[in-house]
Order: C-alpha cells, then sequence, then structure tokens
C-alpha cells in the first residue's frame, strides 16, 4: 500500500495540539473519529492534559506507545513546525496540519512551510497541507479533518468523492451533494499543497471501486501529468471526474491568486487540457454537483438524442429553447411511434417531441403511463428530462413517480425530472431518480452528461497513430527559424505548405516560377527581418519572369540597405481563393505542448476565435474544434462557394500535435497563419511559418 | 372605469357550468372567491341545481336577479359558444371561458371561437380566453380562475403580479415566488387570446400602486404597441416589468405553435423591442422570480459598482470570475477604504475586492459587523452580493443576518445573500433580505437588475430629437430603387454616403472623377441588375480618363447585351483603409421599424455579426449595440491603426431609424453594405445601398 492509501486508513493517528472541545480544531477530529466510528487507535497529543475527549492523552509523539501512521498537527507557526519536525523525524508516513500561519500568511510563513516541507522529504514524510481542512474517509471513520460541517451534517459513506484545495468550496460540494441525498466517501481539502496535491489524492481515490463520481475543487493546477494520469484511470474504471476549475477570467486569477497564490494559466488551456482527458469541467459547485447526481444516479447515455416531456406546454416550448440552444437534437418519432403516442395521448395532442402531456394529465390516470409504455418501445431515446413545473393537489403525482421510477429500472436512458414545487421533486426523489429545480439546469446537466459519456467512447476508440518519422531541427538551430527554414521544417514533417523555393538570386527565382507554374509571390528573405511586409519585401501576383527579377532586385537593395544578411528570395506559388486559417502550437509552462485551431488573419488574438487542443489527439478532435469556431458556418459553403477542405486542415493538426510532442518542448512555439484552406479535395496549405526554438533543450 | 378594471373588481360574477365539487373546473372558482373573502355577488348557474357549495343557484343566465359584471364559462365547444353568446346578448361587460375545445382542438374548434368572438365584439363584451386559467385579483377576491394551485398554495395579496399565456407558466412563477416569501395580487392566464391579450391586462396592472414587479410569460407578441404603452407606463410608475418571451429558437418556435399558434418572431428583433422600452428579459420562471425578488426587495441600484463578500476565498474567487464574465465592475476600493478594511480584518487578509473574510468569522463576532461599518461609508457601491456557501455549527448566522439586515435599511445598495445551506438562507431571508441559491444566479440576477435601472435612466434621460425634414421618395418609386436612387435618398436624407455622381455616359463619367479626385469606381448601373459584380459592372481603381472610357464602354455593352436599361454609369470616390460595416432596416410585420447594425460584407447572415435596434434610438444606444459585436475589439485600433470613427456611424444608424419611422411602412427595407467605417473623425459612409420600398403604402 503506498503512502497515500495509508493515509486514507491508518491504522493509528496521533491529534497534536488535542482538545477537550470537539467544537476547537484540535477537538474536531477527535470526535468526527469516535462519532463516524474509527476503529483505528487514536492519540491526543497535549502536554498540559492526561485525558482528552475520554482518551488518554500523551505529552508528546516521543511518549507515544507507537509511531502513529498519521499525524495531524493542530498547532500552527513556529509550534506547529516543531511538531512536524518531531513526526518526520520519527518517520510517521503523514502528517496533515491543519493549522494556520504559513505560505498563505506571508513571507514568514512561507520560510516556516519551506522548512516543513524539508523536514519531511527528510523523513520520507508525506505532508498534507498546511492550512487545509485535512482528510476524511467516512468508510472507515479516519476523518483527520476538522471541517465543522461534519457536525451539524453528519457524514455517511456514499459514491461520492470531494477533493479540492479550499476547504469550503468542498464543504460547499458536501452541502450540496447531502441536500440531494447523496453522501460522500472521501472529503478532502489540501490547502497550502506543499506536498501532497488534489491531483494526487484524486490518483489514490479512483482505485476505489465503490467511488463512482468526484468532485474537484481546483484554483491552480501544477502537476498535469498526475492529473491527466488520475484521468485515464477513472475513465478505465469509468468513474466520472468532475472539476470546477475557478480563476477563469482576469479578476478570478487575481482573487486566485490572494487566496491560494495560485499561478494562473489561460483558461483555454484548462479546457482544452480537461476536454482532452474527459474531465467534465463545472463552473461552481453548484453545477457540479448536478452533473455528479447524473453520474450517480441514471445510466451512462448511449447517445444524444433527447426526449422533453411536461404537462405544460410552455415546459415544452422553453425546453425545445435550451435544447437548441445547447445544441442537443430532440429526436424526432417515426410515424409509427407517433401513431401510437397519439393513441395514448389525449385528442388534438401532437404526437411531437417535446411530448406536451396538457392538462389532460389532471383527469387521466393512464394517459402518463399510456406514454412512457411508448417511449419505452423507442430505441434511440437516450436522454429524457421529464418536467412538472407545477403538479400538486389534484395531480397523481405518486402514481406519475411510481410509473417513472419502473419506466427507468434497467432501460439505460439518462433521465432527469425537473419541478418547481419541493413536494413534487420530493416524490421523484424517494424513488431515486434525479431531480432539478429548473429545467434549463435537468437539460444543462443532461447535455454534459452526454458529452462526457460521448468522451469516454472516443477514449475508448482512440487509436493514436505512432507518431511517423520526423526530421530534426536544422543542425545547430536556435532563436527563431526564419521563413525558408520554417516552412522547410514544416514540409519535412509532413505538413502541407505552399509549393515554394528558397532562390539565391533572381535567375533562379525566374526558374521556380517557371517549375511552380502560374502566378507567384516573391519574398525577400532575412533572418534579422521577420516582419517582411513592413519592409515591402512581399510582392504579390507575379506573372512574368521580368516582373520576378525586378522584385527579387528591389528586395535585394532593400536588405542591404537595411544592413541585413540576405537569405535568398523565396518563390511561392500564388493559391487563388479559399479561406485563410490559423494554426499554431505552444508550449505552456505548465500543461506543455497546447494546440490552436483558428480563424486566421491579423486579427487572431483580438478576436480570440481559436480553439486549443492537447496533444495527441485525432483528426476528430480537431473537426470538433473547428465545429465550434464562430467562422464555422462558412466552412460548407455559403453563396455558390465549394465547402472546405477540413479534413486536409485537421490531418495538418494533428500532425503539428505529434510534432510538438515529438521534440519534447525543444520548439517554443509554431505560428502558421495563415493555412490557406481550399475548397474540399484540393487541400489545405501553409502559406507563412515562423517556429521558435526553446531557449534550452531539456537534458 | 374601463371594461377591464371593472373585470378585475367586478360587482358580481356568475359562473356558468357551475359545480357543487369544489375540486371540479366549474366549482373551484366559487370555492376560491369564498375562500379570498370575494365581496361581490356570486351567482352559480346550473340548469340542474337549486345550490351549489351552499349558495342558491340559477338555472340559466336569464334567472340571474342582475346582469352580472363577470361571466366565468365552464362549459366548453358548441354549449359553451352558446352560453358566450347568452352573455354577449345580455350585455355582460367581461366573460372569461376557461373551458376548452377551441382554436387549440382543431379547425371546429377554431370556427367556435370566431363565433365567440364576433358575439362578444357586436354585444360589446370582452372575452378573455378560451381555454385559459383566467383572471385572479387578490387584493379583493375576485378569483375568475380555475387554477389548481391556489388549492394547495393558497394566494395573498402582495407586490407582484403574474400575467401569461400559459396557465402552467403563471403558475410556475407563482410557486417559484411563494417559495420566496413573494405573494401575488395578479394571476392572469389568457390563453387563446381571442379578445384580451396579456399585454392589455398588463396596461391594466401596472395602474395599480400596490403593484411593485410584473412577470409576463408569453410565447407570441401581436400587440406590441399595447405592451410599449404598457412598458412606458410601469417606467414611469417605477414598476418593472419581467418577460419570458418563448420560442427563441427554432425548435421552441416549433412548440410555441403547436402549443399555442404563436407566430415566429425573429429573436433578435423581441431582444430589441425589449430593450427599447426596459422591460426585462428572463429566460424562464425562475429567473423571472429571482430577478423579480430583487425588484421587489432591494433598492433599485444607482450604478453598476459591485462588492463581493465570501467566508470563503474560493467563493471570492468564483465570484470574480462570475462578475468578469458578465462585464460587472467590481470596485476597487480608494487606499483610505482600504486601510480601514485591513484594519476590521484578520492579519494577512487582503482589503480588496471580492473581501474574503476567511474562516476568521469563525472565530470574531466583530469581523462581519466591522467590514459592514467600512463599507457603509463607501459612496459608490450599488451592489452587493454576500455569500456564505456554507456557514453552519459554531457560525453566528443569525448575528451576521441581523447585522446585514441593520447595514441594508435605507442604504440604496442593492443587496442579495447568497447560501448553499437552507437553514442559512433562511436567517436572512427572515430579515426581509433577498437569498439566492447559488453565487451565480445573485450575481446574475444583480447584474440584470442594475441593467434595468440603467435603462429607467436612459429612458428618463432620452431626448429624441424632433425628425429633421427628410426628402420625399423619389416620385413614382416602387419595388426596388436603384444603386444611385438609393444614394441619392440616403443622402438626402443626411446619411453620410460615398461621393458619387451619376453620369449619362463616358466623358460625364471622366469629368466627375476629375471633380471627385483620386482613383474612383465605377458601376455600370440598370434597375434591372441587382447584382453588378456578379455581370462584371463594377470597376475598381480607376484612376486614367482612359481607363474610365474602356470601363463605361465595357459596362454599356454588356447591359445592352443583356436586354436591360441603361441608367447611366455611376462615379465614386474609392476609400481606402477603414472597416465594412453594414447597416440595415426593415419592417417586421408586427413589430415595424427595426434597425441592424453589424460587420459588413458578404457573410452577414452566415456569422450574425449584428444587433437590431427598435427606432427611435439615441446614438448612446447604438453605441452600445457596437460595443456587444465580435468585432467591437477591432474598433479601438489594433496593430497601429487608428480607432474607428464609431460617432459617425451612430449618426447614421439613428438617422436610418428616423428615415424609416417617418416613412410609415412606405419603406420595406433598407440595406447598406458596406458602410465604410473610417479613422476617427475621417467619418463612415455608405458605399452601396438599396432601398426596397412596400408593396402598398399604408391608407
Amino acid at each position: 500500500m503506498n503512502s497515500l492509501a495509508r493515509a486514507l486508513a491508518p491504522a493509528s493517528i496521533a491529534v497534536l495540539g488535542a482538545s477537550d472541545n470537539p467544537h476547537k480544531a484540535g477537538g474536531r477530529p477527535i470526535a468526527f473519529m469516535r462519532q463516524y466510528g474509527f476503529q483505528g487507535r487514536i492519540y491526543p497529543v497535549n502536554p498540559g492534559r492526561a485525558e482528552v475527549q475520554g482518551l488518554r492523552a500523551y505529552a508528546s509523539l516521543a511518549d507515544l506507545p507507537e509511531r502513529p501512521e498519521l499525524a495531524l498537527v493542530a498547532v500552527g507557526g513556529a509550534e506547529g513546525l516543531k511538531l512536524v519536525e518531531q513526526c518526520a523525524a520519527a518517520g510517521v508516513g503523514t502528517v496533515v496540519v491543519v493549522a494556520s500561519g504559513y505560505a498563505e500568511a506571508g513571507e514568514a510563513g512561507r520560510l516556516l512551510q519551506e522548512r516543513m516541507l524539508a523536514a519531511c522529504r527528510a523523513g520520507g514524510t508525506r505532508l498534507v497541507g498546511p492550512n487545509c481542512q485535512g482528510l476524511s474517509n467516512f468508510s472507515n471513520g479516519a476523518i483527520a479533518n476538522f471541517s465543522t460541517i461534519f457536525h451539524e451534517q453528519p457524514g455517511r459513506d456514499g459514491p461520492l468523492a470531494i477533493i479540492g484545495q479550499s476547504g469550503a468550496a468542498t464543504q460547499s460540494v458536501y452541502a450540496l451533494a447531502q441536500a440531494r441525498g447523496i453522501h460522500a466517501r472521501y472529503v478532502h481539502a489540501t490547502g497550502n499543497e506543499a506536498d501532497v496535491t488534489a491531483a494526487e489524492l484524486l490518483l489514490e481515490t479512483v482505485e476505489d471501486a465503490e467511488v463512482r463520481a468526484v468532485v474537484l475543487y481546483v484554483e491552480a493546477l501544477g502537476d498535469p501529468e498526475t492529473l491527466a494520469r488520475a484521468a485515464a484511470r477513472a475513465a478505465a474504471r469509468g468513474i466520472a471526474v468532475i472539476g470546477v476549475k475557478s480563476g477563469r477570467t482576469a479578476n478570478g486569477q487575481r482573487a486566485a491568486s490572494s487566496h491560494t497564490g495560485a499561478m494562473a494559466t489561460e483558461d483555454r488551456v484548462i479546457d482544452a487540457f480537461f476536454a482532452r482527458h474527459n474531465i467534465i469541467r463545472a463552473v461552481d459547485p453548484y453545477e457540479a454537483v448536478s452533473v455528479a447526481a447524473l453520474c450517480i444516479g441514471t445510466p451512462r447515455p448511449r447517445g444524444r438524442n433527447l426526449v422533453v416531456m411536461s404537462n405544460s406546454g410552455a415546459s415544452c416550448v422553453m425546453g425545445a429553447d435550451t435544447a437548441d440552444e445547447l445544441g442537443m437534437p430532440l429526436l424526432r418519432f417515426g410515424p409509427e411511434v407517433a401513431r401510437r403516442l397519439e393513441q395514448a395521448m389525449p385528442a388534438f395532442s401532437s404526437a411531437s417531441n417535446p411530448v406536451d402531456l396538457t392538462g389532460a394529465l389532471l383527469n387521466d390516470r393512464a394517459l402518463f403511463p399510456g406514454v412512457l409504455e411508448v417511449l419505452a418501445g423507442v430505441e434511440d431515446v437516450h436522454l429524457l428530462m421529464v418536467s412538472f413545473p407545477v403538479a400538486g393537489s389534484g395531480y397523481d403525482v405518486e402514481g406519475y413517480a411510481d410509473a417513472l421510477a419502473r419506466f427507468a429500472a434497467g432501460r439505460g436512458i439518462a433521465l432527469a425530472v425537473s419541478a418547481y414545487q419541493e413536494p413534487v421533486r420530493e416524490a421523484f426523489a424517494r424513488r431515486g431518480l434525479v431531480v432539478f429545480g429548473r429545467e434549463r439546469e435537468a437539460l444543462r446537466a443532461l447535455n454534459t452528461y452526454a458529452a462526457y459519456a460521448e468522451g469516454l467512447r472516443r477514449l475508448a476508440a482512440r487509436a493514436v497513430a505512432p507518431a511517423p518519422a520526423v526530421p530534426d531541427l536544422p543542425a545547430g538551430a536556435s532563436g527563431t527559424l526564419d521563413e525558408a527554414q520554417s516552412l522547410q521544417f514544416l514540409r519535412d514533417a509532413g505538413i502541407a505548405t505552399i509549393p515554394f523555393a528558397l532562390c539565391e538570386d533572381a535567375e533562379a527565382a525566374v526558374e521556380a516560377a517557371r517549375r511552380l507554374g502560374g502566378e507567384v509571390v516573391l519574398k525577400g528573405c532575412s533572418p534579422d527581418i521577420p516582419h517582411k511586409s513592413e519592409h515591402g519585401l512581399v510582392a504579390l501576383g507575379l506573372a512574368t519572369p521580368d516582373r520576378i527579377r525586378e522584385a527579387a532586385a528591389r528586395h535585394a537593395e532593400t536588405i542591404r540597405a537595411l544592413g541585413a544578411r540576405h537569405s535568398g528570395a523565396l518563390v511561392a506559388r500564388m493559391l487563388k481563393g479559399g479561406r485563410e486559417m490559423a494554426l499554431g502550437a505552444r508550449l505552456d509552462p505548465v500543461f506543455g505542448p497546447v494546440v490552436l485551431v483558428g480563424d486566421g488573419g491579423i486579427y487572431l488574438e483580438a478576436l480570440k476565435d481559436f480553439r486549443l487542443l492537447v496533444p495527441p489527439f485525432t483528426e476528430a478532435e480537431v473537426a470538433e474544434a473547428l465545429s465550434r469556431l464562430r467562422v464555422a458556418p462558412l466552412f460548407a459553403g455559403l453563396r455558390g462557394e465549394p465547402p472546405a477542405d477540413l479534413a486536409a486542415f485537421c490531418r495538418m493538426a494533428v500532425r503539428l500535435g505529434e510534432v510538438m510532442l515529438r521534440f519534447h518542448g525543444r520548439i517554443a512555439s509554431v505560428d502558421i497563419n495563415p493555412v490557406k484552406l481550399m475548397a474540399v479535395g484540393e487541400g489545405a496549405f501553409a502559406l507563412d511559418a515562423v517556429i521558435e526554438l526553446a531557449a534550452a533543450a531539456p537534458p
């Protein structure tokens, strides 16, 4: 058993700074362990007391009859450091420091925390915190955690795990889950994360076969590899991981930095990373628990076909609106299903989707079961949202709930019920159905759940081709490669570029233009002049040898006048038509290679019509990202234009991702802007490229 | 008193189809009126009974001792029609037909409804419904409404009014408001709206001084003039109108059409209309009630400066994220306020906004009141969101609630409290504070409330200049004006166009080009050829007389060859630089003139980067609309470009709105695409324009 597994199931726990008062920081964990039936040995340590909460207390760690497997430290500042040092020296497996006065409290505290970590490292001791609420395991009562909420809302073993950097955030998730009747086996808050991270605890948690979903709250992600491994393991075991990563905006990052010193990561990188690893991203604890409720309480959907049903026509309209907004396909019933629905429904109801049960529900007890019976025979229903926005006196709510629970049993349909009235929700919840207080929330959660299920299938089917051979970087290259070198490298790496040639002189350029055919563009290349067009070094649409010679001479003269080196004249074929796209890659300092696909042109950064992807990824994933661009409607071909060759662009992007992985941090960035995206069958081509090499190659 | 006012306060009500069973449609209204203390006379009409619910019953309308002021008809289909005809013949003021079997039930029902309406019109009787839940007034117990919910959740007079086409939607609002302790004076559902519309009832309702907010649910808006009048009256009286207009999407409109036969209106027109009249748009009853709670329960904000405060650092981070997303400015505290906050807060807390009260709140009872005291001295706090995501045992929740209620009293700050735990919410709600179960909802609602308050100030300050003189349309014009006519008309109307001249022949074009100066564009004009460029009739960048002559000759030849009429050669100055925008206007069949401002070019419809405005509007309103375009970041000037002359564009748009109003439906549409938007100080100019006249001028 590894050290963290042991920390979650220790045979013995010492509480340093133990209090007799079960409502104080050093008293709560002892009270909790006894309340929740911890079967291991509890050792209160307090030099001033012989007994704590009825247990024999010890003056110091050295007085204990054994070396505890876990020690909880409830004493802060320099005093706490001393205790941690004693634990580390004694070889205690894990220390959980719930006390504060460390890195969160300024420079002096930061130094204490550094010494604390150093001591633990030296002793082989794992350190949770400091300034954290600690670890809780409700399956065995090992509650090394001092959260007040376990007094007020007693914990109970359940299928959820809650892990977060913030104690308040984990408590929020805990409270919201309990309000839904969902209990958590684990509640871990890691605070300052001097050593043990939330990601590492997640990695441990997803090994537990009883856990069905994990909610993770983080403000910074410093250890993406561990998170990626945990997510992969979770996917393999069918455990949903729902991540709330806050600090999404400039103001939020400022607040996060003052809260936990979190370093800002561009939020789209987080999105890309979560998407890559099929971690569900939730915006807050509320949404996280909504989705977790579905993951735990209803079958994983096999597709995205949605049926909406309500006794309110207005709810049907609003449900259809929301489905449209979210891009959820409302299943269209075939003629046979429609015929059977018409028989089951009141006269003049339309047997369409959303299914409007109308007020007739009030008088016709057979109506709802009848409609469900028809639906039971429809294979391709994947998601079902049943809304009774109001259904009170006169309505057979208990009967509907029975009918729906019978329908749901073993059917493999992800089912959400929405009702504005608490007693109506309660009737359905009592039968184990997942309920919502608002139709939009139910639909949003279903949509997220369906996307997650789709992601699992995608991960399972993902066969990333072995990276083909890639040429090495130009020997001795450093800094920024010039355009010709960049294009040449990309072409050698299998990324389509515009046909081009780097020519030593005007005559070679004329000859190259003849080989390329048609009109050409001529660019004066110099490693010292990155912005050619600003210096008039780009000549477009040259059709004759004379114009090529004239342009080459002018470029050479300009470069000479600038006192720059001249690498030659780059001649490239002119491509008519097509759309300008952007393709790029860079190394995120934490997350590594990230690939950008987007609308091209000089306003890329200003308009931000791009998506990021974390390699390796598939062509299908690129296509999905492209479909979410704002310019996506144009790809189909409008106003008589042919559709665009997206497949060619997707191939380029996949290849670029492979290149970035292959060069292990040696390439800092690749900017291909524009990529000319031609009509279907005609390809996509890098027209311009700049590759920047990383300052220092990794060892 | 007008007829609808009388319908809400009738001296006598007859119930046709009265039932002794208080749980049947014809029994419920009688039971409700007695339960809610209706002081007028109730006449049950039922040919089969001498007594109904203890009241003397009558065999027919003719047998009543007086002519009732209102009759409720609980008998459907053809039988119901007969009863309505009797009422109309007898001169009953208002008939509320709660029974169904009319337009919603197919063609035969539609004919019955038509006859019903005709009878009412002939008799001067107002008709509510049919197929509606009816009218309710809890201030006097006049409940001509058969909604089951009034049994289960008894009504009580309050500051809210609920008006909707859908009975279930009005009940949803009612249930959600009651869950917040908000009661409704009026609950009206208009069903098929053969005669009386929701808008008309709104117009009546906003005259009631006791009403503070109205929630309106509609699937179709057939009577925008009445809604506009009601909104204006509501604005003048400080009553908030919150509209849920569903059928926002294609699927939603399909569902709405099968629900109420609603005719689809492009949703952006609804947005523009609501914005113009400062009607708050909510997406569903849930959001509507959230906003209504603020409108009723907390002062109208004087600005948008937000302060977020929480005992959870994570909530502070997420609050900052949400504020950023919504564009809510987090107030930056001045040094003096920061200093005082630092004194009130625990050591090492940062005195920034969001204000992180930290876990120290648990042990320090003076902390929260102390921070509030500091804030009380800060003039420019307009919105305050206080979140206690979790605060249970050990927290002095009652004390916080007291402190916050004291702080809020008479302070003029819009205040929302968020807590995930129901008992925590309850403590604040008990003191009259507006509570939310989720921080994002609280912030969204505050943001909407602030925008509404801003809208009220805008309406109050709105001084629309008297429309200046506008030239008449070309005599005898009909159909589509050609480009020269269109540009000339716009120019005469005070909308800046590119300098241009329509020339009879090549020599005139040469002379015009000389006058215009610089390079010109030449277009071959024909009323028969709307798409010039497809026929090669646009020649760009002509700098010499020869090229002008050559192009003019070529155009003339092309037009001759096409057998089309030739209006001449349009010569216009070439404008270098600038951005292509679009400006347009059209007549919505229901809402009248609507003006479009957006990103220009051929992909206007595909990319939909535009906003609509309902004239008359101000330049500031156009600027606001432009700031919401996706291309808005480009207007500031990027990469060394100068900022754009938005003011010039705004003037053009305002003028176009005035022109559309001035021509009372005689202009069907104006398309100015592109408008060339130049650098600041250099103006904006219509480069191309097509004006389509309306088929038939209104009488």
